[in-house]
């Protein structure tokens, strides 16, 4: 197998995004003849129990990377975060009612704005359902440094007399570069906390950093960051929430399309219909390979080391980069958002970013640029960019500010 | 790399089935290094232009192979078959709604069942939505040769002043074994066939023989039996009927989640979200192989030659085998059924199939066992699998007959 130009190549793409060699190289053989079965993993049937020893060892593993408890059900699920921003909704709408038996009408949900992918799931639940309140929006604030970030305190929550079905909110915004401080979320009023189902996407910092499972009712993720190939999103929910959205179904929440509702994959294992066999084989061998190294503890290490390099770089030449994300401690170890200033104008300049994407596409490092809806550089910094990688992107970094 | 087991498995799986061994070597070059990028195929961003060809040549690859007009839009999207079950009822009821103005009410949608996938489909469209209509149920008659099977004029359907809003058929049976004689469904009453939306899904049989796809609006198959890996299913639908469904909404039908809108597919290329990469990846490659090597008509060819080999020894030694489905014309070509017979009784026996079961394994023969639910014998005969294959598994049932 040729390696060669790959061994060259720093992928610092959003996503999909790099894999490590060493996973794909296993992959290759995978699917040709996976484990000496003389049938390669994505011809296996899904039934077989082959490949639902593989589907367990991956759950397993992510299980003891994320510290998931056992009243949490694993669900490897299609259709991306995007898909999500729908099933979240539907299926804590559907726990609601559940519990309170129908009574008391349509709930209220909370959304938590703070990017692009946190308004994209606010205007899916705008679609899809009536009384949905925004209960923050922080985009304007994470921007600009005079305004400080609210905390969860200062939030325009629903009363808990209310009852919401659910808070939502996205860990990691992948497009504007933000991360909410670890544990954030725990700073939400107690008894708000304790009593509405909390949900989180994840999908661009999963295994970045511990997380409180605990502490949600849902943490969803896709694969193509983090993990694996895209094709599958994993989905943790708290088991008492799982519920049979026909049974209990009211006339302010439409009627959930099968694939959607999570009491399907729990009930069948992840095999309700047939699942994207190779897309979890793949993250099932990110998972070991992670165990093996280290798990979360020094995947975070890593992150806060990596990202360290280049946040540094910023500060020590704000004449010639400006964060994307004002506030330090909001900004994200997963992907670094920046602009590139005219150095006589001091503004943001898309010609100087042409120049420092061309410098790293000359020595093979690429996808640099950021998403086109807000221009700028992007260095996505995903776990299995290694220290060395980040260091020669910030050695490009140098020698562009000397020149 | 090792294809030696491979070599000597002959995997009769119905699905995720087997794929070619070529294609599957130049996958595994791929997703370590795709065309000389020195990136891997799944590590490319779904937005670059490398991907965006890929995927280009691939839907034009498909095109050509089954005569897609270019009125219809081709998609790629997540969530199998099953996902399809909702979205052709929710995407076929917003079209209608567009197209009569919310006049006149719910319109009735019509099913054929004709075997366990078709009830599924049917099933879900009753739990979204209220006028649903089985204009027939062929699934006794398809296994009793004294029942013939109706013909659809003489199917229940609803009156075409009714405007219903679709029919929807599965044109091959995976877990029965049955599949409908090529074109059938043009002798639908004309009125009828050209004034309601006729909805297929081809999960099982696409790409063996050819298929008129101006006669349907939706034609949709799950990718993982002739075309790839699991993960992606193929949408092709008549542009007209790609409708807005907010625009249209009425209360007789539920929102439909986005990611379910067709419309968010055909207005974005299918990359409203991220796509399954390797999956999309691979069938591509089937696709370049199966237009070179003769395209559809000689897959048909191959279906007919294969699945003619084992028909013909069900009909030799009828003390042996019993086609599960009766009538010869409704015998798939893709997914051979049958059981077989205790000498002495004349009735199916778990304890002789077993036994063939354990032959063909010795053989490495694999994966030959019926569905669960059915029981008995399954042989699915895919495109991937050749002449020299189907006549090692016949002559494994000419030596279990000897025996």
């Amino acid at each position: 197998m040729n390696t060669d130009a790959r061994e060259q190549t720093v992928n610092l793409g959003a996503g999909p995004s790099m894999l490590p060699t060493d996973v794909l190289l296993e992959a290759s053989q995978g699917i040709i003849d996976y484990e000496g079965t003389g049938i390669g993993v994505t011809e296996l049937s899904h039934r077989s129990s082959t490949f639902k020893n593989l589907l367990t060892q991956a759950e397993n593993d992510l299980r003891a990377l994320l510290d998931i408890p056992s009243d949490y059900a694993v669900l490897f699920l299609q259709g991306g975060g995007t898909e999500q921003f729908s099933a979240t909704l539907l299926n804590m709408l559907a726990a609601h009612a559940a519990k309170h038996q129908g009574q008391g009408g349509a709930p209220p949900v909370d959304y938590v704005v703070s990017g692009a992918w946190s308004s994209k799931a606010y205007k899916e639940a705008c679609r899809l359902y009536g009384p949905v309140r925004q209960v923050v929006d922080m985009r304007k604030n994470i921007r600009d440094a005079s305004q400080p970030i609210p905390a969860p305190s200062a939030w325009n929550l629903s009363s808990v007399d209310e009852n919401p079905a659910m808070l939502y909110y996205c860990d990691n915004e992948t497009i504007d570069g933000s991360e909410f401080p670890q544990d954030f979320i725990h700073q939400l009023p107690e008894e708000y906390r304790q009593r509405v189902p909390i949900v989180a996407d994840c999908s661009s910092n999963i295994l970045s950093r511990p997380i409180d499972i605990r502490t949600h009712a849902v943490v969803y993720f896709g694969a193509q960051k983090n993990i694996g190939p895209s094709g599958v999103t994993i989905v943790v929910v708290r088991r008492d929430l799982v519920v049979d959205p026909d049974a209990v179904h009211t006339s302010y929440f439409p009627r959930i399309p099968t694939t959607l509702v999570y009491k399907n994959a729990v009930d069948n294992g992840s095999l309700y219909n047939t699942p994207p066999i190779f897309p979890i084989y793949v993250s099932g061998l990110v998972f070991k390979k992670l165990r093996k190294e280290g798990g979360v503890t020094r995947a975070q290490e890593l992150a806060q080391a990596k990202s360290k390099l280049v946040y540094d770089m910023l500060e020590q030449h704000p004449s010639v980069f400006q964060a994307n994300v004002a506030h330090a401690h909001f900004r994200s170890k997963m992907n670094l958002t920046f602009r590139i200033l005219d150095a006589n104008t001091g503004e943001p300049s898309d010609a100087e970013e042409a120049r420092f994407v061309k410098l790293c596409e000359e020595h093979k490092v690429v996808q640099v640029k950021g998403h086109r809806s807000v221009g700028g550089i992007r260095l996505s910094l995903y776990n299995a960019l290694t220290l060395e990688m980040a260091q020669k992107v910030v050695s490009l970094m140098q020698q562009f500010v000397k020149a």
